[in-house]
């Protein structure tokens, strides 16, 4: 026994969400993104267990976690959203690494470097939507009527966009989206389209095109803003206990002062905090599970340590009990659920588990 | 250049607000917090820092923590505040690392180890108020009417306990902690005693006892509730650029679209977003700084991309410029002041920066 909290992820679980994500896309291929750690999660493991599986192509944000991905998977295809800078040209081509290209800027330089090497491969990346990264659909059109030869002389393996409210499948944004890349499509003949995450895989099959880029699904997160939530839960984070109490008076607990307990109250602190990614926002709307027993998290979420009321949990059990469960795969807490608690979306719960939190996985 | 985001750590601020924190404590031992990573700042560059300036005494959270700041700096004196687990008994005292020794449990455990071991050396934790940690007061008591030679038993080097509410120099629980403690400190004569976190130093001298305990203030962190924050800040944060864009039409930004801006408006879109602790919350209120610029976010956080309205900036300034600044440790924005714009305190602002944003130090 130590005091490390554990996070347990079902690789298993991801796969199968996978599967469940390519079967249900009616165009080619069916990608995996594994950027920001594979949401927190372990980008190698998740990537291996998904290319055991057939998956081909993974999408990653930065050149250092295409780097990371190339060194254990040297066959599968890597595109960087973020595209490429100015220092990473040749790493990119040497290591068969495939940018985004967002801008003119980027897209010169790509062209640069296609010429002489003829395994470049690039992504060329639209903005229908977000006015986040990309070229805007006017510049896109002004430059494939520059350019004719635009798409071959960056070596285009697809042409893609980001939809901005794929989750709300009523959002009129969709299907604006969907008409822009359809024109854009005209111009890319016999180019891969990719549009889709995971909330545009629920979307009807017109949104689809050929290449899909689901995240979040993966990870248990609900890709539909209404109704079930088709995915598994992957991942199960354990709290040790550090301590437990039964308070000798009515007392104040935590920072601040701000709640009062008791006397006779049982207090469970656990090694986790804010620090580890249970952000702080949780105070006063968290609550722990244990054994079928749901603990209210017990005044403010500090840094290392999380206290829980464990009043309603009979002694015999407490006698014997070594972790909390903050976020189960079974029952108990789910992702998305945690998240509402936080006033924010499952991506952030899972993106923000610290690296003190040991990472055990389930094949 | 290339897109990676930068965290630049000013060594020196960290040591002189050290310095400051010092010469205002009016015990014999400052000390030095540097868990969760030295409050995501690099533990390591930290404690040399600080330890080269003089410093003895170094807190971490956990296990983990103590064992990687004792590969770097054989000499000092290390507190595990989390106490000591079963597994980890021996490890500790081989290390001579100081557990902070929580319940009776830990206590025993102590007790069989020290008396083989005359360099064992740890810590009494007793909680004076914020039921979370440590004995309660009763318990102690009793304890040490059990066993007159507790302290010798376990080879306390200081007897710890926390305030729960420092910075906030009128709350009664701060004298009631600090007679609790001179009530402690009566069983435990000769035996340092320590309760001063960064608040605590600024709190009377009555306060002080021997051994304080700095974090927040060492990091830029205001120890005080109210009146002008003391200490220098610390780190900036740099986020590279990945694209600037002047909107060909009025368009919606980012995810769910809910922000609406006007035809020429100008966005910048830099690597950084919630994946590396730039907090979701901070959606609709954060702001980057460039050149005496202030840049209002636009659109949601999202997971690796921020992005800015930039329409108040010239366009020659725009055409040099390659990093937009998050957090400040001259102008712009301090790090109490993102915290506020996200609806929370400055140390989980510090402590979830990423590991993607690159430690870089001025020393």
């Amino acid at each position: 026994m130590d005091f490390r909290p554990k996070l347990i992820v079902n690789l298993a679980a991801i796969v199968a969400n996978w599967r469940l994500l390519k079967d249900r896309f009616t165009g080619e291929e069916c990608g995996a993104v594994v950027k920001a750690d594979a949401y927190g999660l372990g980008a190698l493991p998740v990537a291996k267990a998904l290319s055991g599986a057939g998956c081909h192509t993974f999408f990653v944000a930065t050149f250092d976690e295409a780097m990371e991905l190339r060194t254990a998977l040297p066959d599968v295809r890597i595109v960087i959203f973020h595209g490429v800078a100015e220092g990473e040209t040749l790493a990119c081509v040497n290591n068969r690494l495939i940018p985004a290209l967002a801008s003119r800027a980027q897209i010169a330089r790509w062209q640069e470097v296609a010429k002489n090497h003829p395994h470049a491969a690039s992504i060329l990346h639209v903005d229908t939507g977000m006015a986040r990264l990309g070229l805007q659909p006017d510049d896109f059109f002004a430059l494939i009527s520059e350019q004719p030869d635009l798409l071959p002389s960056i070596r285009a393996a697809a042409v893609m966009s980001h939809l901005a409210c794929a989750p709300d499948a009523g959002h009129k944004l969709n299907q604006q989206q969907r008409d822009m890349m359809q024109q854009i499509a005209a111009h890319a003949p016999g180019i891969p389209i990719s549009l889709c995450n995971s909330g545009g895989i629920f979307l009807d099959a017109s949104h689809h095109f050929n290449l899909a880029r689901p995240g979040c699904a993966l990870y248990g997160i609900t890709p539909v803003e209404t109704g079930k939530n088709p995915m598994q839960q992957v991942a199960s984070w354990q709290a040790p206990i550090l301590q437990i109490r039964k308070l000798e008076t009515v007392q104040s607990v935590g920072y601040g002062a701000t709640q009062t307990l008791p006397k006779g109250s049982k207090i469970i602190t656990v090694a986790s905090g804010y620090a580890d990614g249970y952000l702080r926002a949780l105070t006063g709307k968290a609550a722990a599970y244990l054994d079928g027993y749901i603990l209210p998290l017990a005044g403010r979420v500090t840094m290392d340590m999380l206290s829980f009321d464990a009043s309603s949990v009979p002694d015999d059990i407490l006698k014997t009990a070594t972790y909390l469960e903050l976020l189960g795969d079974k029952n108990g807490i789910r992702v998305d659920d945690l998240a509402n608690q936080a006033n924010t979306i499952g991506y952030e719960i899972l993106t923000r588990i610290g690296n003190r939190v040991v990472r055990e996985y389930q094949r």
